[in-house]
């Protein structure tokens, strides 16, 4: 407990924690002062990802390398995974389905680019190992054809005509999704996990949490983010109205900013340090795991908790913008090294993204 | 005559040849069991199309390596031929185009998949040449950008009004795909054949039949495929129907495994025997074959057979799935290696592909 | 003027400069002969553009190797600007949209297919520096997306109900694009030259003309170039109509080929001398440079010239060229090497797409 408090004092970002307890108090008190809850909330949340992700960690640490990189594998995304459960909850479907598209793109161009470009003005030429980022590329080419395919396939009218349809594609999609998932774990973990060397391990310079610490933090804190969740989730729609945002860039890229607030800290440092392998690892191991993991397993969860089954038909648009990351992930991994000007070109086609959803006019 | 009765005794799957008479016989005793008629004719086109492919395999071995090279790339999916031209005889061009659209698919992410899968399960790292992989992989990306062209530059609406461009265009697109693959056959086989040396000769272990026999062969079975073929054809639909499957399903995927299901068979030995370069000639080689050769001369011959010229108008969906199949061709061949894990991934998305089109409601 | 004047003697394309006083007499004499008039604009055009890129490059060489790269990536494309320019002060808007599009793409199909083609039939496998060729890819990958991603993100109906947001959204984007083109600048002359080292120097082995004849014939041209540009732009519509050719096909090959007709000659040429660098850096440079530089000047110039702004949404069958024109390029540097077969087949390319134009009937 000691060894939490001396981590919080020594690093600022940890400092935000002292909203959460503001923002629960907030939501009692003003319930309809949806702007404030809303700023809240996402300033909340940011130090309560980056707990969640140093507890999980420290469990993966102390639990050996196989358990550990599923626990990694698996729970790295949690915070994604709990907005988008309050957002299931709330039968919030288009946030749902627009964060999910988000995350992937935000962790992939965003975190991918910007850890390249910080990384690129301190180093000249940077490498990194290849085999990872080209499994990750992989992985997210065939999640993208797998939300595409079905809109692609099916024209828009015999989608609406046949919900029946839609919602068993998207238990099947979710399931073989799921099953990739765990086959590349299998493949990158087990089977041939000399190829892959490297990356899981590099970013461990700081202190190991004991597991007891770990594991409290990690239910403790995951309580705290449903909680903050919940309240970011009611606000976000009404607050982006008052503040002059569309739905479109609320759900791509504020929600998605905040989730990966934590990894995006981790990716910018490793950069620095010239540990590419980690931050390329990061940011495209998150986005496999969101398109393969968290997305199909809010589907079977919708089942159980949301007001109706919800599938994987994007909006077109969101799966262009997913197919665009994924080619530009295959195009950059298949270099293995890098220089500020990749970084740069990366971040420009996110800047287009957001500018485009930024002026994109509400549809009535 | 004694070789060939030899191979069949010793060969399993041509035992299935004893249907081939069955089929013939249903046909005229009892030509409305549909369902019947379709599950014969299937199960005789498969050995039927092995010996097709063993007697070109003989004749291409006994005529030296420019002319045997000449013929397996112009005979070698003679049995997709005819089943095409059977269907377009009766007029039947839609499933003409759903079986070449679902050769090119099945090839290249199926047999290309399994192979992989099948071999890297076997052995843990696999190599291939990557200069053949790279010369199929460019034919297939300009033939898909052959058909895809039209139906973007021109809209819906456009191409209803005007049967003559679309004729028109057809016509001059598939004597420019044939003269692409004629100048990538003097590319390989001739001005810079030792790029491209191992693949072609690989595959003889087996006995190399007498030159009057493999033509013989040739000439007796190609009849056989053809009458098999019409029974196929009549039956298909309505079998289909009534066994609950969709004619997408159908054209996409049933028409392309019986097709390539004697490719297959040698693709998948190979691969086991670790002789990838075979396995990925075969499955990339056949794709690209059916796309620059057997599609375009089925559009000349619609001209002189069928019941009103073809074009190559495909449906969205079917240029989608091609455009798919293309770009993974170009991702893994640019690699030149493989583990398992790439076969289970390519396998998945034709999964994907067979799933929505199983799931697909009828068009009404 | 002495050394102009021996450079038009010794060089035969220059000898059509004497077709520029004729079409300037030609219009005031017969200004409804628009066949007439665009005929012999286009071959006035074609010495011009010769002289202009000679007296771009004769300046670059005088001014040292940082201003004269930043000469020649700006002024390179002069003749498409005022051409362009011209149609922008006519309001000839999809004249311009189809330019630029169709200068993108024959630039990266036609001049680097038939380039390759040509140099492949002379040298068995010419080799190129990789790191140009990508970093000129990547260009125009983003400056692709850039388009694209307006057009997929907004549907139709949106854009038309809200010409505030396509106009906002374009002038963002072209800031963008040019911010993005310096720097690439910046990058590939100054922070990492060392990586792109070949490409600038090899053609020079013309006489450097003095600064002051290069000056004076810059100038002096660039005058000549807006007169015939003009003429060009008010003779071609009609001079299409009457020679049987479409607006589509007039936009993007005719208007395409005129422009680029002088970089061609140093392409080709450069190819037969073995010097691939310098081919493809002309081709792909040039390509860049006008999507990431001359398009999105329009655009804001199009404010100040142009009778209302103008903006970067393109037809959906030019994006859709762009697009995969663009994934050509990335296919085809990705080797670094190249031999005749690969250019046949981006020839091939352009092939397909001019048929189809040319077929394409004029939407009414």
């Amino acid at each position: 407990m000691a060894l939490l408090l001396k981590e919080i004092r020594e690093t600022p970002l940890l400092w935000l924690l002292v909203l959460v307890p503001v923002v629960l108090v907030a939501q009692v008190a003003a319930p309809d002062a949806h702007t404030l809850l809303f700023v809240l909330s996402v300033l909340a949340i940011v130090p309560l990802a980056a707990l969640l992700s140093r507890a999980t960690e420290s469990v993966a640490a102390r639990t050996g390398d196989m358990i550990g990189g599923l626990l990694n594998a698996t729970l790295g995304n949690l915070t994604e995974l709990i907005i988008a459960l309050a957002a299931l909850h709330a039968g919030q479907y288009v946030l749902v389905k627009a964060s999910i598209a988000g995350a992937i793109v935000t962790n992939i161009l965003f975190m991918l680019g910007v850890s390249l470009l910080i990384g690129g003005l301190k180093h000249r030429v940077q490498e990194f190992n290849r085999n990872t980022a080209r499994l990750q590329a992989s992985l997210l080419f065939v999640a993208t054809i797998a939300v595409l395919v079905p809109s692609v396939l099916a024209d828009a009218d015999t989608v609406k005509a046949n919900p029946a349809f839609t919602a068993a594609l998207s238990l099947g999609i979710s399931v073989l999704l799921i099953a990739i998932y765990g086959m590349g774990l299998l493949f990158s973990l087990k089977t041939h996990r000399e190829f892959f060397a490297g990356a899981e391990h590099a970013g461990h310079d700081e202190v190991v949490w004991p597991l007891r610490l770990a594991l409290a933090t990690l239910a403790g804190v995951t309580v705290l983010v449903a909680l903050t969740s919940e309240i970011f989730v009611e606000s976000v729609q009404q607050a982006a109205t008052s503040l002059g945002l569309g739905p479109a860039f609320v759900g791509f890229i504020i929600v998605a900013l905040v989730g990966a607030s934590a990894e995006m800290v981790s990716a910018f440092s490793a950069a620095r340090k010239n540990r590419l392998d980690l931050s390329v690892g990061i940011a495209l191991g998150s986005a496999a795991q969101i398109a393969l993991f968290v997305a199909p397993v809010l589907v079977l969860l919708s089942h159980a908790v949301g007001p109706s089954p919800m599938d994987l038909q994007f909006w077109p648009g969101a799966v262009a913008m997913m197919l665009i990351a994924t080619m530009i992930t295959a195009l950059v991994t298949n270099a293995g090294r890098s220089a500020w000007f990749v970084g740069a070109l990366i971040t420009a086609v996110y800047v287009i993204f957001a500018m485009t959803l930024y002026l994109l006019p509400p549809r009535v």
